[in-house]
Order: C-alpha cells, then structure tokens, then sequence
C-alpha cells in the first residue's frame, strides 16, 4: 500500500506512524509546502520519502492533514492528479466548505471528508506521537458520496488506527464542533489573553497558577497558522458561540453585581451534571 | 504533634494523609460540620478521631479548610478556644476579609494565612489525595503577624510536604489568584453551560469532545459550595477579570465578523508566548 500524506504535522506525521505500525507492507511518502518539515518528518522517520503531486497517480491513499485554508485547493488539485483506484483522506476541522467545493469534481467518489478528533495543542513534525488516534472519534461527513470499495479501505484503516465512527451532514458537523472543540479555543486564548496583559510580571503567573490554570488555558498554545482559517470557514457558528459564551459570561457577572449568590452557586450547580458527560472523554 | 483539621474534605484529608506519612508520631483529629463526612475521613483512615472545638486547647497545630463563607467565624472560633502555643493555618483561597477579620484577635500570632494553590475539581473526604501539595505554591499572608516559632512550626510541615513558599500581602493575593484561578473557574462554568444548553442531546456532545474540550471545561465540574462564597469575597477583582475577558472576547468576536483575519492570527500568536509561562506548571 502507497500511502502519500500531505501536510506531515501533528496530525499527518501521527497517521504516518500509525499506519507504519499497522500496515508493516505500507510505504509512506510526505508532501509539506515546508523543506524543513519534509527534512525533520524524514529525520524522525514519519516517512520513507518525500513526493511531489504528480506522483498522487500511483496512490492507493492520500491524507490530507493541511490548514483548512489551503485544504480546498490541495484536494481539488490531488483529485486532479490521482488514479482511478485512490482513496483520498481529508482531515480538516471544518467540513462544509470543503465537500461543497468538491460535489462536482469527477473524482468525488475517491474523496472521504473526515474529522479525527484528535491532537494535542502543538504542531509540526516533531509532535507527531504514536496511537494518538486510538479510541478517539472520527467523524465522517457524506460517507454515500464515496465509492464502496473506497469506504472499505479507509474503514479497515481507521479500525486498525482504532478510531471510533460517526457519520454526520458536513453543516450538522461544523455546528457542533464549533460548540465543543472552536468555542473552547476561543475561550482558552481570550484567557491567556486577559492573564497576559494583567500580569505584567509573569513570574507573579507562574508562582500563583495552578493545574486548573493551566488546563483551561492550555488551548491558548495552539497553532494560529491552524486556527485562524478554521474561524474563518466556520464563521457563522463560531459567532454564534461565541454570542451565547458572552452573554452567558455577561448574566453570570450580572449575578455576581447583584450579590444574587443563590442563583451564583444553582447556575454552577445545573453545569456540574457535565460531570457525567465528560467522564468518558480523555 | 497533635493536628486537628477543620473541614475534612479534599484540602484537608490531603493535608491528613500527608500529615500521617511525614510525622509518624502525629495523631490527626477530625472536625466537620457534616456527620457523614466524618464517618468517611474515619473509614479512609484520614483521621484517627474526630474532635470537637473545645479539644482545640490541647492542639500543636489547626488547619482551617472550609469554604470561606464559613472560615471567618471559625478561625475566630478556633481562636478564640486554643492554648498559648498553637499554631492556626487557614487554607482558603480568598485572604483579604479573612486576614482584616481576625486583625485585632487577641491570639493573632497564633494565625497563619496560607493558601496552598493546589487541588482537583472534586471535593469531599473521597477526593484526597496523597502528595496533593509537593511542588505546589503556598501563598503565605502577614507572615510577620505570625509569632517566629510558630512560623517555624509552620514551614517545617510545608517544608516535608514539598511546597513552595511565596509571600504576599492579602490584597495581592486576592487581586492575582481573581485572574489565575477564580476567572478560569467560571470560564470554563460558563464554558459548560454554554454547550450543554445549545447540546440537548447529550450523546452529541460527548461523541464530538475531544481532549481540548474536557481539559478546557473540567473546572466545571468544581463544587459550587466552594465556589459561590469565593465569588462572594473576592467580589471585586472577580468583577474586574471577568469585565476584561468579555471584552476581549468581545473584541475578539468583533475581528472575525469583521473578517480581519489577519488580526486574530496576531492576537493568537502573541497569546501564544504563554506557553513558555506554563511549561513549569504541571
């Protein structure tokens, strides 16, 4: 199995070690618009050898794991270049711009949209890390519009990666991943944002933050080059949350003015039943 | 070393067990104004007894951790019932009331105010934990209103329990951990009631969550009995982050209506510098 991966960051360059691992057969080759990504994936041994477009014709699978910014042009131009028999693999945050830009190409039924949740908030080749798809949720956005045989292929390799499946319409999936994972990054930033500038002397952060600082800023390190795009697709939504995040803030602080700590701790309270939702989330 | 701890639930069973491991010969006593709260620290051998306030004259030392809307009455309680040479830590996480309130106490120098930044998002006698404080940061308030040996008393228990020491007067305290804790606190309360509101169907949201959303929204899960009372006292600097965070999320949203895409790359890249401030943060 030739397996073309284009963008060899965080996330192509783990799909490249997952797929080492479970596809001993498999030969993986990287394209990154980066020369020093390329080098460090090669270095790291994410990949075998570095390939350019027109090599796309020989693939059986290309992964596409680029910004959403440049996701569009890259997948219009690999379905251009691939073979009748490719499977091609895009990974992106957003979904619905993508598989629009895409219904009418004459390689539709070689594309699968998906949506591996999963990542860490660093990027680049070197934060590539071993099973870091395993157990997580892979959305998959317009599973009919893919060629069977197709299907199977990228079904029998998220299996061995161990991903979970869910199928959902690429609007549905924009709009609530915009709730659970845009809104989140959004918050995090604005935190670290607030923090910074209040905290002229950072060493004063340091010696006071704790673990829970640090776990709800911890999103406030991620990759802008990543983000920046996604919130332009994803505009509408992320707007949207972002409006019930603020007016949400707004009433709590309103409370807080009022002295109404009664419904201070009810409103805390009604939230703390997420307990029960996140336990099965790592 | 007779111990006797006020409030037996996540603080002070962690203190407990540290207590036990670190000074073999100590016997650690149990308050708590809840019945079956006791019963459990007896069970989970946090405590070997439990005691009542008028014990507190034969202590050597009385660690205070209940939620600060009661910890002003009690310190003064406790004050006023122990013997010359014991030693009061109170370890909430508001300090300015609680340090003006027992100013003028005739046994003020039997008093240290402490705030070790340390805990989880549980609470009760279920959730301590061992090792809960080694490495961890201790705020230590009007250190010089403490008599010198109890000081010592006092930072030879912290010393074995691995904290750091850091001192400061109680209107900094309250003024810094209002943007390192408190504001995080209710971002990600506010976090959690904004998705679960626009999520009804809960399998939804846990299927899309990934680790950023759990780790961004975990601090919801913290007991509202803690943290009401909190929002309370230290009314003021909580008021003054949480106008700043809608603002720059505000600010924020405002960027990307504007599609000025540009910018909101720079706000994140500049938030970005955060990381080296955490990286010691664990």
């Amino acid at each position: 199995m030739k397996v073309y991966i284009i963008g060899i960051g965080l996330i192509g360059g783990s799909f490249a070690l997952d797929v080492k691992e479970n596809f001993p057969e498999a030969k993986v080759f990287g394209i990154d618009a980066s020369e020093p990504h390329i080098s460090k994936a090669k270095e790291l041994k994410l990949i075998s050898e570095s390939a350019v477009m027109a090599d796309l014709k020989n693939a059986d699978v290309v992964f596409i794991a680029v910004p959403v910014d440049a996701s569009i042009e890259v997948t219009k131009k690999v379905l251009d270049e691939i073979g009748e028999n490719t499977l091609v693999i895009d990974a992106g945050s957003t979904k619905s711009k993508l598989c629009a830009a895409v219904s009418e190409h004459a390689k539709r039924r070689n594309f699968l949209a998906a949506h591996p949740i999963s990542g860490t908030e660093y990027s680049g080749p070197e934060a590539a890390i071993p099973d870091l798809f395993r157990g997580k949720t892979n959305i998959i956005c317009e599973v009919e519009k893919t060629a069977f045989k197709l299907q199977e292929r990228a079904m029998e390799i998220f299996s061995k990666l161990g991903m979970r499946i869910r199928y959902m319409d690429p609007e549905s999936h924009d709009r609530h991943i915009a709730y659970v994972s845009h809104l989140s990054h959004i918050s995090s930033f604005m935190l670290g944002k607030t923090v910074l500038e209040k905290e002229k002397n950072e060493r004063d952060i340091f010696d006071l933050a704790g673990s829970g600082f640090a776990s709800t800023v911890r999103l406030a390190k991620s990759s802008p080059a990543m983000w920046s795009p996604i919130f332009q697709q994803n505009k509408e939504n992320v707007l949207e949350t972002l409006n019930e995040y603020i007016h949400n803030l707004t009433q709590f602080k309103t409370l807080i003015e009022n002295e109404d700590f009664e419904e201070v701790f009810k409103e805390m309270e009604r939230t703390n039943h997420i307990k029960s939702i996140l336990n099965g989330i790592n």
